[in-house]
């Protein structure tokens, strides 16, 4: 009896050991996981303003988010999600880049994950066309928020400033520090 | 022996639970896996046509994969994979690119995974050297559709057409709403 | 007794079969990290040395690894990490460019992993402000060879060359068909 009680302590402490290892694989995995839906979702957003879906668009913002740019020169104006936001992409100004042929282009940010948020950092370019070649019409360095919602990760906040050496530009540059 | 078959019956119950956690877990991480490999594919592309290597950029498509491209106007021409491809590749216009100093620079795309199939969507850019800087000689979208062969995944079309606001280069752009 | 023993066998043999299927999931687990945490590394780069954080991009690399650079013409000079690499981003050039605006984007690269080395091929762009657009002041294929340290990945040499068209620049490109 005594043997049969060790083997089956061992027994439970070897399914105990598969059943924690199975979570921690899981875990790692969700924030691999994690990573590639972020990329996914800021993915989506050239494409989408680039072909003037505007609603589209602004729903990649969670309800009450927002995005926070300034133009080449000024302070900054924060447009709130979804309306705004789908306003923003139905001006005369953002109509006419989408008729010229224009992409947004946003290269791979540098992703913090927090559990149920996130922050990514890094730069975006609009590239237009002008007869028969393109150009950098605007490059610019970006603080995403991020939040995992119901219909996955969405953006809370957007910060953005364009590349003119300016300190905001450097200290949004810099929020890479935080996570070495 | 009550006790021993229920006993039995939890212990199979344990190991089915564990089979199917593992099983589960499989699947979540092929779905990352053929995220990483299909960019890594598309990765591949612009070393090899700006290094001249035309043959290997050609078998990045399975034999019979198709290339429908588009200069700054005209509609589109479809080459055919491996030789058509391995011929343009092999042109005077492409050779004189790889002798100035090019890249052809896949932006990450929106990749949607179907089991044995998969799309991509995203933009491109041909940069091109004169002088002393570069410049953006082409910027397009593309859709390309992917398919798991016995080497990894292959293209099977690839569509491309360049951002000058028309028709199809936005519907390309919008392929991405078929997948939220 | 015999019937026991064949149960206990089978058991084993099950758990054996857990064990091993946990651990071909944590080698597969552990490669898309790689190729994640590799990617993360590389995009440290850009807001680093465009903020002027010095120190900070050299730590990217391990002591005494180097970075092999030509300007758009002459030969390769390399340069030291951690201090040599720290004075070149405190050079002259170099606050002028974080002064005037500048992002540093390292386009996603090809990568090949080896357990605890690994190598990544891929174009980086320089791109700078002048007046009220941006453009690429600079255009360049990089190999770096990368080692797993106890602070996870780093950088043992970055090798640069600007796209000129030359058989340098070319045969970093081809480095990539040696991992098909």
């Amino acid at each position: 009896m005594a043997n049969r009680g060790r083997t089956w302590r061992a027994r439970r402490r070897a399914r105990g050991d598969v059943e924690q290892k199975l979570e921690e694989l899981a875990a790692r995995l969700r924030a691999a996981e994690d990573q590639l839906d972020i990329l996914r979702l800021l993915n989506r957003y050239g494409p989408l303003v680039d072909s003037g879906s505007a609603a589209e668009a602004a729903d990649l913002w969670v309800a009450g988010g927002g995005y926070d740019f300034t133009g080449v020169t000024g302070d900054g104006t924060r447009v709130e999600a979804p309306r705004g936001l789908a306003a923003l992409y139905q001006t005369d100004v953002h109509t006419d880049l989408v008729a010229t042929g224009v992409a947004h282009l946003t290269a791979r940010p540098h992703i913090t994950l927090h559990g149920e948020t996130a922050d990514a950092v890094g730069y975006s370019l609009v590239i237009r066309r002008e007869d028969d070649h393109w150009y950098l019409w605007r490059a610019a360095i970006n603080h995403w928020a991020l939040a995992r919602t119901a219909d996955g990760w969405r953006i809370t906040e957007r910060y953005n400033r364009v590349l003119d050496g300016s300190l905001e530009s450097r200290a949004t540059m810099r929020r890479i520090l935080a996570d070495p």
